[in-house]
């Protein structure tokens, strides 16, 4: 299988990748590391990332800036840097991977535990998350030949100890459980599921 | 109790404000009629239609755009109508609003049952609603003075005929049931809560 892994040199993603390209080739992608580069906040960019990595049999992105701060003081420009890149980033990947995707292939995107679970200064991830939850359920019942999406929401992880303070009695969760989650999206048959990973 | 109904002359907004202004001072808001226009896609406007209102009780939000078109061409464009109107139109109503919101005041949006049950044509929308539900849930938690926040989730309205034949199966809801919802969390004491109005 091949499978394209947008942030695959960041915490969750050099675990999902490593898992993975023990049996299937992977074609590591990053902002500005990888076999291909990307800016997910940019339509054109996802374009041509696609057409350099060809046809494909799944999609993982792991990737996706947020902003963590106080709602007293947020800002529409601050709540539009989750929306321009953790959502519109994963929805344009979506959008324009359909043309690009193998039948049958899948979309695995990243929610979080916020959407269900907040905690004090997510709330635009909170926001975020719930809308990539509701896009896959919603794209899932319109995408073509088989095709598949479904998104991991994992809580706070063992190797994010700078959040530990924000995350009050979440017990970070391992490595191995969130990379779990992206193999069963990827190699399971689900569509228009959030794997949630609680602590 | 003073409260502002944006949206007020729509499809819901209307029986939502003749049920409230019987025993409330109701100021109507729309794009274009209503005692004050806003636009809410345009943060200064929301900013310049609080400044008139005064302090208020409660903030009800019953507008915002959203695109409703087949995934297989949905373009970033396309999405963010629904981005741009229905969820950051009623985000930056909150973070605006926040400021002039009275101790114990209460915000109320509409977020939609396509969150949770989707329909062909409604991907950007089930994002957006789930969006509203986890921002809600998020907000909720940070939200001063006492103020708090839910949301309504409507499924298709009985007044709505032309949405029918993209629901199959659901039984169109009532405007009364609907209206009860957006009573409920203006006149009750949840915070954080989506009210799904199923059919």
């Amino acid at each position: 299988m091949k499978i394209i892994i947008v942030g695959a040199t960041g915490t969750i993603g050099k675990h999902v990748t490593k898992a993975l390209q023990k049996e299937h080739e992977v074609i590591a992608v990053g902002s500005r590391s990888g076999d291909l580069q990307v800016n997910i906040s940019d339509p054109d960019s996802i374009k041509a990332m696609y057409e350099k990595a060809g046809p494909f049999d799944a999609l993982i992105c792991v990737a996706g800036d947020g902003h963590f701060g106080p709602l007293e003081k947020m800002t529409d420009a601050d709540f539009r840097i989750s929306v321009n890149s953790k959502l519109m980033g994963q929805v344009n990947l979506v959008l324009i991977g359909q043309r690009y995707i193998n039948p049958n292939g899948s979309f695995t995107l990243t929610s979080g535990s916020l959407a269900d679970d907040p905690v004090v200064l997510g709330a635009s991830l909170s926001a975020v998350n719930g809308a990539i939850d509701g896009f896959v359920r919603g794209a899932a019942i319109e995408l073509k030949n088989g095709v598949r999406i479904n998104a991991v929401g994992p809580d706070v992880v063992e190797e994010s100890p700078g959040y530990f303070p924000f995350f009050h009695g979440h017990e970070p969760v391992s490595m191995h459980r969130v990379t779990l989650a992206y193999i069963k999206s990827v190699l399971g048959a689900h569509t228009g599921k959030t794997y949630y990973v609680f602590g």
